[in-house]
C-alpha cells in the first residue's frame, strides 16, 4: 500500500527486527516503529500501535521468530516456551495471535535449525495473509463495474492486515486497473475507523471517496448513489451469519431493502466451525466512554478530548453486531465467492474447497 | 418542563419581553436570555437560541406582538410592517414563521386595539402549540406500556416546541402517569442533538435512558431491547412520506424488518398538502465540517473544536432524509393516530377531520 507514493506493508520483518506503522498516530501522524527484540513486539501488539485480526497474527508470529533468534543455545526451547506465553498474553481474544504462534513454535521445535525454521515459518504466515488478501482483490474486483460507487463500513483494509485489506482489496484492485470508482465511507461512530483510517488509506491510494455519517447510508442507497457495498467482518459462523463492527447489520438490512448488492469480504481463516449460528457469537460491549466523549487534533494540532454528550447521562455501546446471512450477497473469501447458505459455507471445513462456489465454477476459477 | 425542578416553557412573553432558553449553550449551560424588543428577538432567531419549528413559529409571533407594542401611535401599521420584514428574514425556510407572523400581523391590523390584539393572537398561538403538543402525549401515551423502552431520534423534544415536544411528549406523559419506562436515545450525528439534547430533556424529567450510536439501533431491535419508535418529523406530505433528521428512514426500514412499530409524531400543521409525495421534498445539504469536526468541552470546561477524520478527507451531510409512508406504523397527530395511507392523510386538508383514523373513533374519540 502506497503512503505517500511510498510501498509500505502494516508489519514486516528485517533481520532481527519487526517494523510496524504505528496506528495509534494514524490518521493524524504517520511513523514506523521498530521493535528490536519479542518484548518489545509484544508491547506494541499490547499498545495496538499494531490492530486487525491479519496485522496481529503477523506480529505474533515475528515476535516468536524473534524469541528462537534471541534465544541461547542451551535452553533454546525453554527460552522460547516463556516467550510464547509472554506474546499470548498481549491479546487474549485475538484468534489469529493464538494461530500463528502455535504454527511458529510447532515448526521451530521439530526443526533441526528452529531459529531458520522459525523465521520461515513467520515469513510465510505473513506472505500467505497478504497473498489471500490480494485474491480476495482479485476475485472481489470483478464484481466492481468501471464508474461504479462502493460503500464500507469500518476499516476492513489494509492497516488490518499485512497489505490489501479484505473490504478495500477489491477497491484497490479496481483502482489500479484503470477503473473509475468512488468511495462512500461510513463513519463508523463510536471509533470513527471509517473517517480516521479507511479515508487515510483511501487518501494515500489517491482513490475518491467522502466520508458520510452512519446516519446517511440508507439515504444514499434509497437514492441509487451507492452500487454496492463491501465490508469485512470478524468471525463468521458455520451458517454464514457474520459478525463485524456495529452498525454492519442497519447497513445490510437496508441495502437489501434497496436492493444494493451486500459483500463480506473475508480469508476462510475467520470462518469459525465451531460456531453454527450468529447467535452463538458473543457480543463485545465496550467503555461508554467511547460515546460520550471524543478525541482529535484541536486547531494547533494539539490533542483533545470533548465532551459530546449531555452530561449526566450514560451510553451503551456494543462493539460487534451480528448479519444474518440471509442479508449478506455474498462472501469474498481467497478461495472464491460464496453463497452464504449452510452447506455452501460448511464445505470449508470438510476439505471440499472445489465445490458449490456461487458461479458452479471450483473456487481457483470464479 | 422541569430543569432542576423548576417548570420552564421553551420561549415565553411577559409584559413586552420575550423570554427563551438559550440553545446554543446546552447541554453544558442552562440559561434565559431575555429579548426586550423585536429586533433583539429577531436577533435570538437568527443566532438559533431558539430552534425547533415550534418554538420558531412562537418566537416569530411573539416577536410580531412586541413590535406591535412598540410602534408609535402614528404609522403603527408602517412600523408593524417593516418589523414583519424584519422577523422574517431572520429564517428564510421556517414555515412556522411566516404563517406565526402572518396571523398575528392580520389579526392586529384588523383590530380597533391592534396592540392588544397582537399580544392575544401570539398568545393563542404559543398555546395552541404547547396543546397540540400535549395532546399528542396523551394519545401517543396509550401506545406506551407500563416497563416498555422506547427508541428516538434526534430530539422532537420539549425544546423544539413551546413545551412538551411531539416525539417525546408521549415519553414524558406515560412516565408522569407512573409508567416504569427507558428510552434509547440515538446520538444522532452529525450535530448530536440526541445525545446533547434529548439526554439533556429525559435527565430533567428524571427519566432513564442511554445515549446509543446511531450503528446501534438495529442491533437493540434484533435483540428486542426497543418495544416501539417514536421520531418527529420535519414535514409530511400528502401521501404521508416524512422528512426528518437524516438517519430516520434507516432506523424505520430496520424496525420494520425486526416488528418493531415505528410512530412518526407531528401536529397536522407539518403536514404539507401541496407535497404529493416525499420524493417533492428537497434535502438541504449541510456544511461538511459537522463530520468532519466535533465541538464541546474540554476536561476544564473550555469549550474545544477537534477534527474527528483523516486530514484532506472530504465528507457529505446531507441534513434530512425521507421516509416512505409504508415505513410508518402510523403518524400521531393532536387530532389522532393516522394511518399513512393516502386517503387517510388527505382528509386533514378537506376538513373532514372526523373520518378514518386507525381505530375508526372520530380523532376526538382516539
Amino acid at each position: 500500500m502506497r503512503v505517500r507514493g511510498k510501498h509500505y506493508k502494516t508489519v514486516w520483518m528485517n533481520a532481527r527486527s519487526v517494523f510496524l506503522i504505528d496506528q495509534t498516530l494514524l490518521p493524524f501522524r504517520f511513523k514506523i516503529v521498530r521493535a528490536a527484540t519479542h518484548r518489545d513486539t509484544c508491547e506494541a501488539i499490547r499498545a495496538m500501535t499494531v490492530r486487525g485480526a491479519g496485522a496481529i497474527g503477523a506480529a505474533a508470529a515475528f515476535a516468536m521468530a524473534q524469541a528462537f533468534a534471541e534465544a541461547p543455545p542451551r535452553g533454546l526451547e525453554d527460552y522460547a516456551r516463556k516467550a510464547r506465553q509472554r506474546i499470548e498474553s498481549t491479546r487474549p481474544t485475538a484468534q489469529n495471535l493464538f494461530y500463528a504462534v502455535k504454527r511458529v513454535f510447532d515448526r521451530a521445535v521439530r526443526s533441526r535449525d528452529p531459529k531458520k525454521a522459525a523465521a520461515d515459518e513467520a515469513a510465510s504466515l505473513a506472505r500467505k495473509d497478504e497473498e489471500d488478501c490480494r485474491r480476495i482483490g482479485e476475485i472481489g474486483n470483478a464484481l466492481i463495474k468501471d464508474g461504479a460507487s462502493v460503500g464500507t463500513h469500518c476499516n476492513a483494509g489494509w492497516l488490518a492486515f499485512v497489505d490489501y485489506g479484505t473490504a478495500l482489496s477489491p477497491v484497490y484492485a479496481a483502482a489500479r486497473g484503470g477503473k473509475k470508482i468512488f468511495v462512500y465511507v461510513d463513519e463508523t461512530r463510536p471509533r470513527g475507523q471509517g473517517a480516521r483510517l479507511t479515508a487515510w488509506e483511501l487518501r494515500n491510494e489517491r482513490i475518491p471517496h467522502a466520508i458520510i455519517p452512519d446516519n446517511a447510508a440508507a439515504y444514499f442507497f434509497s437514492k441509487k448513489k451507492i452500487d454496492l457495498v463491501i465490508v469485512g467482518a470478524d468471525r463468521i459462523a458455520a451458517n454464514g451469519d457474520a459478525a463485524n463492527k456495529i452498525g454492519t447489520l442497519e447497513k445490510a438490512v437496508c441495502a437489501k431493502e434497496f436492493g444494493v448488492p451486500f459483500y463480506v469480504a473475508a480469508p476462510t481463516s475467520t470462518f469459525d466451525p465451531g460456531c453454527r449460528s450468529g447467535e452463538e457469537i458473543p457480543i463485545e460491549e465496550r467503555s461508554e466512554d467511547e460515546v460520550l466523549y471524543q478525541s482529535g487534533p484541536g486547531p494547533r494540532g494539539k490533542e483533545g478530548r470533548i465532551r459530546v454528550a449531555s452530561p449526566g447521562s450514560r451510553a451503551l455501546n456494543p462493539a460487534f453486531d451480528v448479519t444474518p446471512a440471509k442479508f449478506l450477497t455474498g462472501i469474498l473469501t481467497e478461495k472464491g465467492i460464496l453463497r452464504p447458505s449452510r452447506e455452501n459455507v460448511a464445505y470449508l471445513f470438510r476439505g471440499k474447497e472445489n465445490e458449490k462456489t456461487e458461479t458452479g465454477k471450483t473456487p481457483a476459477q470464479v
